[in-house]
């Protein structure tokens, strides 16, 4: 099978084409996804394509990185969605048969620098 | 030298035992560090090493997932301070000397779980 990297490329080719047949086929039939800042959980493949499926508004995901290895994957998203753009970090544990058997999702957001103890920082 | 991974694992045990010797070693020159959220960025090693040393409170990071390949890795860490845990995620970029040259921070926060459009979620 494809290597890891490659199942990340196509996880989110397949997500954003609305490809549910291509996605559904890249995960584990016991896949549990976990977003920690919610603390929400979905189990099962069959629930996690309705998940994805029924996500609102016109989204597109964009790659901006990818850390992969022979049995983890972290993806960094740039979401697209109705005009704005949010980061999505994906962290995917593979199966002995390659399938995704877990993913932990995190969406951090812009906030407001904090006084820092040292004169050592630039803004960007 | 050491892999990515032995690496990552000095890194968070020098920052936690305050070994600012052992954590300079680990780092390119030219290290950049940067934190999309904030637009914060800190230039090199001596800076670098000065914005870790003089970072407020008791801290104390545990490293909870580390996804690591030849030259890059990301770790999320639980990241203790004053009585507080808040999760960090770095993504570590290596230069061809096995020094971190780059590192992506990403500070996620709890939110409240939006309407989802299907039937498929549990809280944890």
């Amino acid at each position: 099978m494809n290597t890891s990297r490659e199942r990340v490329l196509r996880y989110w080719q397949a997500a954003n084409a609305r490809d549910w047949q291509a996605f559904a086929e890249l995960l584990a039939e016991q896949i549990v996804y976990e977003v920690p800042q919610t603390r929400e959980r979905v189990r099962g493949r069959a629930n996690y394509v309705e998940f994805n499926r029924t996500w609102p508004g016109l989204w597109r995901a964009d790659i901006q990185q990818l850390v992969a290895n022979d049995h983890q994957a972290v993806s960094v998203i740039a979401f697209h969605v109705d005009g704005t753009t949010e980061t999505g970090i994906s962290v995917f544990d593979f199966d002995g048969d390659g399938r995704i058997a877990r993913i932990t999702d995190h969406w951090p957001v812009p906030y407001a620098p904090p006084a820092r103890a040292c004169d050592c920082i630039e803004r960007y």
